[in-house]
């Protein structure tokens, strides 16, 4: 057996390729696929993933992993590739096969339960379902290992080294900074927004999102955009980066936002290097920086006042009847409304975090046993009027809203608040970095940003961990205040109030 | 090892699994792909194959095979799903990987040089590479083995059992009787036929196309359409089978009939017994069966007076300034104008068989060495001239015009024509069978002609061979005499020849 770093980018590099074949597979099933293709489409997918971990779980990988540990030839890019590659090995060693296949049964079983719980508004259809995703979630962190708290093993799949040690004392920050701020703004009087709800066609919504994602140098030789019922990123190579959108027709907020929003994830997958298809350095370090990226795109740039200068003469040439009296401070005001709401992915960019802590705090509290199915329902709509002051109208708009439980998602929704918390961060230091950033935004010139991203963020892959990575690039460690003051700085001037 | 029935069902599902995956990824290769991921997709399909060739050539594999070649408590049907999988792993593993690699190898310059070739007008770039993939094919011809010809193993890769003595006598009868036809219609006045060539709308021709699908009864729920450079047809499982259309402005021919043969292939596919995925009873029979079903829709249907008289004012509300003057008899003949040309694809349904009775013999002769790689221009040229009485303005337009052999296709130009002649067998069968079929047709009622294909072609796949099948459906063995008698009650009144 061959135990070269060639060996090892050869095996890597086949990984990928059955990994992003059936991520092909799977853009297709959301996209394209007709409706009664669905279940081999599973059974294709279930057989390429069942290849993927053989292969990667084989004991060659092991022995091959082990003797470049010890290669001294390689350099520090290589070596911390192999390193990364291990971590992963070692993590995938630990799920015993019936564990796996007990996981993707229950799965399977409690999406259908779900989907008819969510449908009858009875959350006891889907409660004993969501029961065995929870014991199996602790069987799982018992099986990962933890330190401190067992659903730091959760966290960690998803955000590298992130626990609830400091996940508890940011998000305690957050509620103590963001609850009176959204009180305040709640005592003002609301900006005006109907107009966001007339009649936008879709085709001509469907172009100025074109130009959007093509404003943010978006690579359409390299990536397409489609439509899908939910917007997603999927990428297939560094080269073939996708993004879809959604359109609805009396909302104009969804295709603009997703546009941009997926657009930020895309440039990411695109920013990362081609040369290192299947390593580690040539992969996105964690679902929260990937959240920056998309986040940053949305709001710092896709919210702001600059960028509406550029683009809202275009927005108002699509649709003239519809925006010609509305000026485009108005229509500023209108697309940065805060207020409260029962839905997570259609809530504002302050409220949207206590939509997250409260997911964070049931999921905590379920996985360490302190809370009993029984009683989710009431701790759901509790904690909604606790941070959001309002009163949970059914559990199909409360605790059943979102899929991500029943396909055994725990340990995930905090990385879209870190995500915004990093975007506010980088977004800041490029600020100090970039002169004239915001005059640039003005007239449509974002490149600069863009290579800024690339040269700090994109490139490095999984070559840093996030913590390191948004150390070397702000120089200092993940902190909610730079969220905190970009939010204040918009938002109480957005509400007439007083910034002191 | 578990060598039960069960077991080999579930390894051919496996199979079937990551074939069909290749088949996404081709199918979006040609659809939906953005330019810059096409190396990515090389590897990952190169990948993928390599993957399902090595668990199909197993020695594991052939262990199964022979356990259950012995068990006799198989049934008929899982006794020739077992003897079809054995035949097929026999050839797979005549084939050294050293071969398999160079031929991939080979291919892939030879394409590249006959592209080069091609667009410069220049044969001698393709030459030599023509010559390694001949001096290859030659070789696979002694790896597959033959008893007469070593063509016959070429042969024997598209369509069962085939063999140049069969075909030789034949396309021997086709020239006989097809040389002397074709002049006759030559020394008639053409028909009008330039209206077709008028500007017509791709949304309205798109539209039409689905509206020909529909009515044909492809089954949008497991299959879809899009636009491709190339018409094809290709599937992922009984229930999701997707063809793909072209659409000429200035071409109404295009579309129509690509819709139509690519339809035809398909409802093959939508027929198949979902529940034999990945079985040989699941699969289609040969290149020339399927062909038959795309030929029969596309011209015995799709091309009859009786087909139009439904369709035509169709067409005329789609393009009622282009065809309002134009009789549905006119349009009838216009659609069916037999022209002796350069270019295989565009040619009509008569003429079309030269074209291919060329390839035929020039191939046979380049395998035996009865003639060499310079002379094969002049040899293109002379039987253009000898067979279809037109000089060969260029090698763009003559020897060089298919991609075929530049991707080491030799053995299935022959198949394009069986097709014709079994479509012709088989619907001469179908109007015995289904009385009043062309009154059906003549009310776009083709259920009952669909539910003859599905009765006695699609449900078997891979059941019986090419000639079992034809035997079982028709009584008899294929034979020419259905097509020329076909050809001559339907050209012969359109150029108003006396048919006696």
């Amino acid at each position: 057996m061959e135990t070269s770093y060639k060996a090892y980018k050869a095996l890597l590099n086949k990984l990928s390729d059955i990994n992003y074949s059936a991520a092909v597979l799977g853009w297709d099933q959301e996209v394209y696929m007709p409706t009664k293709g669905a279940d081999r489409r599973a059974q294709q997918l279930s057989t390429l993933s069942g290849i993927s971990h053989e292969l990667f779980t084989a004991e060659t990988t092991g022995t091959l992993l082990e003797a470049l540990a010890k290669d001294a030839s390689l350099n520090e890019e290589e070596q911390a590739n192999v390193k990364e590659t291990a971590r992963s090995y070692k993590d995938s060693k630990k799920y015993p096969t019936e564990f796996v296949m007990l996981m993707s049964r229950t799965t399977s079983e409690a999406f259908q339960a779900w989907d008819k719980a969510r449908k009858s508004n009875d959350f006891s259809v889907f409660a004993p379902f969501l029961q065995k995703l929870i014991d199996l979630k602790k069987h799982e962190c018992k099986l990962l290992g933890y330190t401190e708290h067992p659903y730091d093993a959760l966290l960690d799949q998803f955000e590298r080294g992130m626990t609830c040690k400091q996940l508890d004392t940011l998000f305690d920050e957050v509620k103590r900074e963001l609850v009176p701020l959204v009180k305040q703004i709640a005592a003002c009087k609301q900006n005006e927004h109907a107009f966001l709800h007339l009649h936008f066609d879709k085709q001509k919504q469907w172009d100025f999102g074109i130009d959007l994602l093509k404003q943010m140098q978006y690579d359409f030789e390299s990536g397409r955009q489609d439509v899908s019922s939910h917007p997603f990123t999927t990428s297939f190579s560094a080269e073939d980066v996708r993004v879809t959108t959604r359109i609805n027709e009396t909302d104009l907020s969804e295709m603009i936002w997703s546009c941009i929003h997926e657009g930020g994830h895309a440039l990411y997958e695109q920013g990362l290097k081609a040369d290192n298809y299947g390593l580690p350095s040539g992969e996105a370090v964690s679902l929260g920086i990937h959240e920056s990226q998309s986040r940053m795109w949305e709001n710092q740039v896709g919210r702001s006042l600059a960028y509406w200068k550029k683009n809202y003469p275009t927005l108002q040439g699509y649709f003239p009847e519809q925006l010609k009296t509305i000026s485009v401070e108005d229509f500023y005001k209108a697309i940065n409304v805060v207020q409260p709401s029962f839905i997570r992915t259609s809530a504002d960019e302050l409220t949207y975090h206590f939509h997250i802590i409260i997911r964070y705090e049931l999921e905590k509290a379920l996985i360490e046993g302190s809370l009993e199915m029984k009683d989710l329902p009431a701790a759901w709509n509790k904690k909604y009027k606790e941070y959001l002051g309002i009163d949970v109208p059914s559990d199909a708009m409360g605790v059943l809203q979102d899929i991500h439980w029943s396909h055994g998602g725990f340990g995930y929704f905090a990385t879209y608040s870190l995500g915004s918390f990093y975007a506010a961060q980088f977004f800041a230091q490029a600020q100090k970095d970039i002169p004239g950033l915001e005059a640039q935004i003005e007239k449509g010139e974002l490149s600069n940003l863009l290579q800024w991203l690339r040269t700090n963020i994109h490139q490095h892959g999984k070559r840093y961990n996030p913590n390191e990575l948004c150390k070397r690039v702000t120089g200092e460690e993940l902190r909610f205040s730079h969220f905190l003051a970009y939010a204040k700085n918009k938002f109480l001037p957005l509400y007439g109030i007083d910034n002191k």
